[in-house]
């Protein structure tokens, strides 16, 4: 028996634009999601604003979320996980865990919208302290607060007034495993930089980097803004690491443009982590038996070997950041192109 | 009278995908294409290999323009263009010149796939002197003599030994109106030097960047081999002006790295230049009234403002690089978003 139904591992922004657009084009898909919560990463994790279009994330999310739950031909499963799957491309079976309820169903194609998490900054890199010292955090943990407008110094609740972004924690990197760059830390970054500026009117801002990869419109809309109007300062450099000096932070390095070693106190210090496969999409993978590259993620190329959204099993789909570093713009235009690529695999069988 | 069909401006890349999307999910679809040939810039420009695949780009756009081709669901007119647009999403009337003769056609959504033309260095880089001395060449020239596997110097006819690449010819500059970072000029140089020191085994290649933006996978699979394999020289630096000095070319700059000035000979010099917004992008921009931005490329963002592929107009998408820089990834995946809010659209339409 062939099934028409389309499952759609994962919530987040590449997983709803799949799961939208099936819905537009009269399909009838099933998404799968882990959390409570609809929205990816960028939910879970408390995004302020979106790099680059400046808007709401929230909102952003919540409007799409709201477009798949409350439209048609979208079965949402929230609180439920793919336990075992098995058939092929038309005819897949699929166990699932829906809410703690144990459910099947057959589905004729599989988009995987698994996502990424962030590199862990105490697994590898311990010369940054990250977990010795509270006023080193993350990109994950600024964004956090400068969601709430409230950015402070976990040690002590004081305003930090000198803050600086090391940037590449986790990325460009052989000795951690991650070789690839993480394609978005520049820019969110530059944009948390931004928003530090506008909340902290009287603070002085940081970035220490090896290339800025401000790609695209990324340039003029957010790095000549940051420089320009907001001050922020842009060091390229390399960050050996990350000293206590009394109530602040030393950081010791190298300018490189000024070709000197460099040692500056800080009042914060945040770590632009980078992305990894996240432990769904390593185990939907493992479980699809789709091959992963070297870095865990899913191997796109498809057979023609230039698909962004193919993998190495017909009928199964990636989207997003489970195939790789992504920006929001490709995880939106993948989801389309997944839900397009799917939705023709199971007609054509069909048919 | 409303109409399900298609039209897609262009037959690159995103054009392509756009349409053989439509043409898989059982859509009706009409493909105007300027050139007698589809395939888009990487066809007319003769791209050897393809950033990042590595693949044949001829062989790669050839299999998916015969997709199209011979498939159902999509009428090809090569040798055709646009004339006119009235009526909205839904009924848009269109007047084409196809191949000489006049044609109109009613259709329900057009997805503009119409792309980029390079960069003029002539035009506004005088100090390059791209058009005083033959052996100052650009990206696409180089990219011809790779693909015939014959690169010389125009001048003499002589192997050159000793070439640069300099970057951001055309790009991240507000002198010349192109802000924004051109986005895949750091692979497609990094590329190509490559090639250059697999072509030319005793040559020594330089690229003189501001900031290396090899995304994601482009570091490992492009910058790391270029670096380690290939003995690619990259130099931080910025370069002023190239002289003639003899049969040889002078370039003169500032190496940033070693804060010092620089002057090199050179046999070859290749100019990394960007992308700008085709002449069918801009007319057809025009054309359809779609909002343009400041650099004349279609605004992309729709009512959302984070849809990559919506326009200022209903019933109306964009595709590829007719909306800013985009890399190969970048062009399928948003042909194949184009093509599922396009039938989408039109199917809403109808029913």
């Amino acid at each position: 028996m062939s099934s028409e139904k389309i499952l759609i591992i994962g919530g987040g922004p590449a997983g709803l634009e799949a799961a939208r657009s099936i819905a537009d084009l009269g399909g009838d898909a099933v998404l799968v999601e882990k959390r409570e919560r609809l929205g990816g990463t960028p939910d879970s994790e408390g995004y302020a604003k979106l790099t680059h279009h400046w808007l709401d994330a929230s909102e952003v999310l919540g409007k799409l979320a709201a477009a798949v739950t409350s439209g048609k031909g979208v079965d949402v499963k929230t609180k439920s996980e793919v336990k075992k799957i098995s058939g092929s491309a038309g005819s897949f079976k699929v166990e699932i865990d829906a809410s703690g309820k144990a459910e099947s169903l057959e589905v004729g194609a599989v988009v995987v919208a698994t996502g990424f998490q962030h590199f862990d900054p105490g697994r590898a890199t311990q010369y940054y302290n990250y977990y010795s010292f509270p006023d080193v955090i993350t990109l994950t943990d600024l964004e956090k607060m400068l969601k709430e407008n409230k950015v402070v110094r976990p040690s002590d609740g004081q305003t930090p007034k000198k803050i600086a972004f090391i940037q590449c924690v986790g990325s460009r990197d052989r000795q951690v495993g991650n070789e690839y760059c993480s394609k978005v830390c520049c820019g969110v970054a530059s944009k948390q930089a931004v928003e530090l500026r506008e909340q902290i009117s009287d603070s002085k801002v940081f970035i220490f980097y090896i290339d800025m990869r401000m790609y695209g419109y990324w340039e003029p809309q957010i790095y000549w803004q940051a420089q320009e109007k907001y001050n922020v300062n842009y060091v390229k450099g390399v960050i050996s690491e990350v000293l206590q000096k009394g109530n602040q932070l030393l950081i010791r390095g190298e300018d490189t443009t000024m070709s000197r070693p460099m040692e500056v106190t800080m009042d914060l210090v945040v770590l632009s982590v980078g992305m990894e496969p996240s432990a769904g999409t390593r185990s939907v993978a493992q479980l699809l038996g789709v091959q992963q590259n070297k870095y865990g993620f899913i191997e796109a190329g498809g057979a023609t070997g230039i698909d962004p959204v193919g993998t190495s099993q017909a009928g199964i789909f990636v989207a997003g950041a489970a195939s790789g570093p992504s920006d929001l713009d490709d995880s939106f235009a993948q989801g389309g192109l997944a839900a397009a690529r799917a939705l023709a695999s199971v007609r054509r069988v069909i048919a």
